[in-house]
């Protein structure tokens, strides 16, 4: 193997949050639970739950204290929940969070679709947020959208994502997640925007947040591996697509990055046939199938 | 971009011979023509257009000499058929092809399974053809099956793929497609056993030839650039799976390596609009969606 992967890699898992914030089937709060339990059972340590956004915005996730009071304690499990802004954050320390998310982006447009701030603005809502986290002890990620390609600005400039990492862990948050949020990088992305990032940030600060809408997901969690990057966003059975668009895929799928990752003899700690089974639940909750290549296989092999 | 990676690419087109023939539905040789005439005007230049097997082994190819009748004479383009032994070459040759392939396997169980000869007899099987073929001005690619994993062997020792390379080559085909019959490779498989090809054979020599049931052609498609390979196999809309197997995908789908490609600024001289266009005719004689997450992404975007 090449020396200079790393020899092992963790999984942020984000299939209850980013993957099923995105469906339209309601899943109920205790098959949330059973899945996140099953999540954890397959070797899962760090497992973003909810978001605590307003329940009007994401009815999909309204459940989010339920969630975080129904999943395990278990040694060595981290789970993080998205708080878009101070009232989040109020809810999520009320329910007892030891770690949070916050979400901005690298263009303008995006951001504002999204959450309705500027940048800017998003930054200084992050501001005392992250302060008083660090004082409760609660961890920060920080998710940077739209890294390469953005559906309103197009092609994102490379200074700017750099700009943004630095600014966000200036600010206090410990893991920038560079985010492919269309999924449409290629590794000549990963290599050339992460690359200007990594010229001023250390790989070990940095997480890759894949989507595989055009399958160059794998593809770009190589070109990360070679830049150093040991932290990567996957998704159960690759949960997160908009089921209106035909084959339209959604996050990198965990089952998709594990196969990899064993096949290359790079240590996750995840059981890939347990893994499988947790996407199941979910499977069976939204009636349908799941893009993962390695979650149908799966299937096929068991039969179900 | 990454200096050392090509600036551009050749593709060899092997839907309507390995993606057609694994398919249940007979497709009329009217629609294979049709077929093939669209991924020309797609700009694909390398069509590999059938097999001259025995038409009670596989009846999907029955019509050979037809299809080959039918396809359009254009500047530029070369259409290959597969050929299994002296009977196969010799219509191959009433047919008026130029450019064959032969078949073999890095294993002999493999090899025994499919061809029905362990690889010394196939190597034997060759010489005559290959000698006969270049005294026609017929040219011969080589396809060596399962140079990563074996369904009956298992792991496939990297100096046996080396040494049958080689004597591939000393036989007299002027290039070999190292084949990842199963799509199990990771890109570590492909830096070690390209690797230690390369040792012994010029980049220039060898094709790549991945199938995406994990997940990881594109990935891989990324190591075999980085180590200098410029010639990769791909399947319009990613033929080749087997329909019975839920999600079971087939070759690395020709949209997805032209996807990447475009982004990475390499050139295929294919345009992805109308290649899409040329997998609808398939699709829709077989009645079912194909598995490129580019295919079906144009799909959804066109509204078919």
């Amino acid at each position: 193997m090449n020396p200079s992967l790393p020899k092992q890699v963790q999984i942020v898992e984000v299939g209850p949050r980013d993957g099923l914030q995105n469906e339209p089937t309601a899943i109920p709060t205790e098959v949330k639970v059973a899945f996140i339990e099953r999540l954890v059972q397959a070797g899962l340590t760090q497992v973003e739950v909810s978001s605590f956004v307003h329940p009007w915005a994401v009815p999909q996730l309204a459940d989010a204290e339920e969630v975080l009071r129904g999943v395990p304690r278990a040694a060595g499990v981290t789970y993080s929940a998205l708080v878009p802004n101070q009232k989040g954050f109020e809810r999520a320390l009320l329910a007892g969070i030891k770690r949070i998310a916050v979400f901005t982006g690298a263009t303008d447009s995006f951001t504002r679709k999204n959450i309705n701030m500027s940048v800017e603005e998003s930054l200084e809502t992050f501001r005392p947020i992250v302060r008083e986290a660090a004082a409760k002890g609660v961890t920060v990620r920080g998710y940077l959208s739209v890294c390469f390609v953005c559906p309103y600005e197009g092609e994102v400039p490379k200074a700017r994502v750099r700009e943004l990492t630095e600014r966000l862990l200036e600010l206090g948050v410990n893991q920038v997640a560079i985010s492919d949020t269309l999924g449409a990088a290629a590794p000549s992305d990963i290599q050339e925007t992460l690359g200007m990032v990594l010229k001023a940030v250390p790989p070990d600060l940095l997480a890759l947040h894949l989507h595989d809408t055009y399958g160059t997901a794998l593809a770009n969690v190589y070109a990360g591996l070679q830049l150093g990057i040991e932290t990567f966003d996957a998704s159960a059975g690759g949960l997160g697509g908009c089921p209106y668009a035909p084959g339209a895929s959604g996050n990198l799928a965990t089952e998709d990055f594990v196969y990899m990752m064993n096949r290359m003899g790079i240590e996750t700690g995840v059981d890939l046939a347990k893994l499988a089974e947790a996407s199941n639940l979910v499977a069976g909750a939204l009636g349908r199938e799941l893009p993962s290549r390695n979650w149908r296989r799966l299937q096929g092999a068991t039969g179900k």
